[in-house]
């Protein structure tokens, strides 16, 4: 069930200095993008076989402000995976006993994607999100 | 600078029973590899774009039991880039002002090869190994 990863995201305290880390190591940086019905302003770095999302909080009620305040520093913040069927992925996840965050219904996601979220104490101390991405 | 992700390390506290998770969700597995020089067991979950390192503690003085002292559901221990030249990466990471941990000269690393860890704090928070490995 389990595709690649999609991308390695990480919740950092300033945005700029991430920015310019990681372009100072040669990586191919987006531009940050403001997502605001998640909360999020986010950053694409390019890698040859995957990604890094860098993550910032964006207005009030941020999800992943509660993450920068326990970890000032900042940190890993997720792993996804692709996968080329959600519901199918769900169902996966119940029958071996992984709890689904939220309702337990596919989401759409950052990237416009349905998503899930697999609940981290069922994942050894890892959040992981499930990524709907049709391959051909 | 920056190549693929090598992969990424995940410390659990019970290592057959992330091992059946990953069976479970149809990745290929690798045996278990004890590596006393390194204090860890280690085991291989192959993804199609990169691979999870699943690490365990071996022996008195391992270097993650603090990491999972301090996180026991376990976590994402760190993140390793593949470069294509350790040497120049250290010197890199010296000229952008990101400190490498210990002597600060390139060791041999769990799968043998020369590798460099850089300060997490100056990573924004992720423990982030480079390793050299050759590509044609």
């Amino acid at each position: 069930m389990l595709g690649p990863i999609n991308h390695i995201a990480i919740a950092v305290p300033d945005l700029n200095a991430a920015i310019a880390l990681y372009e100072a190591l040669g990586a191919q940086v987006s531009k940050p993008q403001d997502l605001p019905e998640h909360g999020v302003t986010v950053v694409f770095i390019e890698l040859p076989n995957t990604k890094i999302e860098l993550l910032y909080p964006l207005g009030e009620n941020s999800p992943i402000a509660s993450f920068l305040a326990k970890n000032p520093s900042g940190g890993i913040h997720h792993l996804c995976f692709e996968v080329s069927d959600i519901d199918g992925a769900g169902r996966e996840m119940n029958d071996i006993g992984v709890r689904i965050l939220g309702s337990g219904e596919p989401k759409i996601g950052a990237h416009g994607l349905p998503v899930l979220f697999a609940h981290p104490k069922d994942f050894f101390g890892t959040l992981v999100e499930f990524e709907e991405v049709a391959r051909p």
